[in-house]
């Protein structure tokens, strides 16, 4: 009898790199994870990662079927490329979903953005499982969010879709560049909460930290209503466009969830004409590399699907 | 031999509803109106569109079969009501989908928002065909949108996705019901344009009119230039947020796209990452009417869909 096949998930962070071997229900077998080192290059760090990979498939699933490969990365991933991921030098320039198909001949691959991934994640086995549609919201070092639809994440006609941390912040920024004006990421993300409180508040302090000092500190709570204002502005008018059953919140900055629901709570109930939920995520940490093993999943299923048609 | 199935068309709007007989390619056999008379009360234009539906099918397609009915109208229908349709008094309370239902027993209907049937129609016969995701901008009398994906119009979890005219306009508006905040539509729309045009230029003009005005009046010129201006920053955000192949625009105010389109285009061009092809939509005028037709396919479709696996 042939044992049951398992599926590899990736998934490629600025910092580190996670690597997951996963069964089809997307119950983990075994997770190892190396550093980025980015300034070591974008290619040592690949290669690094698919010599985990290898080694930890030996390791917990030996001589059992590689069935797919999900891999997710920081950036929107191509075959030949990754476009939107400034903060890696060298990673945009990577043939990424090509490195990831040579080393894995043959097995199906799928890639994703480390948020799509959180949010195939959170459909598939999660918070948004049976929503549609529904919304995936990446409150961590950046901004970002995932649409789910019809049963699977949106992609976009360039795989960008969810990217509101470019989103315009007002009107006076109409017709203005992204270069030229400040985006919204820049101003609502766990970086952005960390920079700009360091700044105005004279000592170094982490997103968590400004808003646990909010409780007590009149900067601190300025700066975390700010916050709280200008997230809740576009998490509401992106419901009102999508109407979702329920927004899953993921990311780093769930550790303020305390702080962070009430608000938007408030905010949907006052603002969208059918309120939809809002819930924690169910892997707020390591959603993206859940999610890559969703993607994994993905890719063998839609193989045996066409399969089964053959 | 079996005469070929048609489908009806039910568009519901505030002062006319529109009535057409089609086939199942979309080519339309007949078409006829009747004025909603809303004073007259709602049961009133309900049992009036009625029976001139079933006087155009004999008309024009006498002895063949229904294959089903598409009703599209103002606001979001049910089958026991309809949501957010204030400017048609009574309409709220009728229970649309069970009269439409009765009216026709046994033949499968479908029911829609009508910039939801537009952009059904679009995305079947029209300037959408094969986007995916694409967008449908209504720029009429009021402003709402629709999100095509997976070769389907998102309708939301109650129907009322797109419906960017409850937008908040500013993080200022954060936090404040929808009755004490001015929405989108009350200042991005041809109803809106018109107020604040006959209110500030001093005399009765259409929207139409403060686009062709702008051309040589500076007060026209900065009313039709704010309006531009928070349109695009609503559209930016949006497509920023699906990342669509393209929308397409339908409404009123597509009489006026020789001014609209440059600026909504400079717009995308300056903030979206991957920025969308801008069209006219196919049907610009009659949308909701098509897409009434494409909605009473779809329900033919769905059935026959099921009974070729029965």
């Amino acid at each position: 009898m042939k044992r049951r096949p398992v599926v590899l998930g990736l998934d490629y962070g600025g910092t580190k790199i996670a690597v997951a071997v996963g069964d089809l229900s997307g119950r983990r077998l075994g997770v190892t994870t190396v550093d980025s080192v980015a300034e070591a290059g974008a290619e040592a760090a690949m290669t690094r990662s698919l010599t985990a990979a290898r080694d930890l498939l030996a390791d917990v699933a030996p001589g059992q079927e590689l069935a797919g490969v999900g891999a997710a990365t920081l950036g929107i991933p191509y075959d030949d490329r990754v476009e939107l991921a400034p903060t890696f030098p060298g990673w945009g320039a990577l043939p990424f979903g090509q490195l990831v198909r040579d080393a894995f001949p043959g097995i199906p691959v799928r890639l994703g953005t480390d948020v799509k991934a959180a949010a195939a994640a959170e459909l598939r086995w999660g918070a948004l499982a049976g929503c549609d549609p529904g919304i995936y919201l990446n409150l961590g070092t950046g901004l970002a969010t995932a649409i789910v639809a019809g049963g699977t994440v949106i992609s976009g006609a360039h795989g960008a879709s969810g990217e509101i941390g470019y989103n315009l912040r007002s009107a006076a920024d109409v017709w203005i560049g992204a270069e030229e004006r400040t985006i919204l990421e820049h101003v609502v993300s766990g970086q952005a909460l960390e920079t700009t409180g360091s700044a105005r508040l004279g000592k170094p302090v982490t997103a968590a930290e400004v808003f646990a000092m909010a409780r007590t500190q009149p900067d601190a709570a300025v700066l975390a209503d700010e916050f709280q204002r200008e997230l809740a502005m576009h998490v509401v008018n992106l419901a009102i466009a999508i109407d979702p059953v329920r927004i899953a919140v993921g990311g780093g900055l769930v550790g303020a969830w305390d702080r962070i629901a009430p608000e938007l709570r408030r905010a949907l109930d006052a603002a969208v004409p059918f309120p939809p939920e809002l819930t924690v995520a169910r892997f707020p940490s390591d959603a993206p590399l859940v999610g890559a093993l969703a993607l994994g999943v993905e890719a063998a299923g839609a193989v045996l699907g066409a399969e089964a048609f053959a």
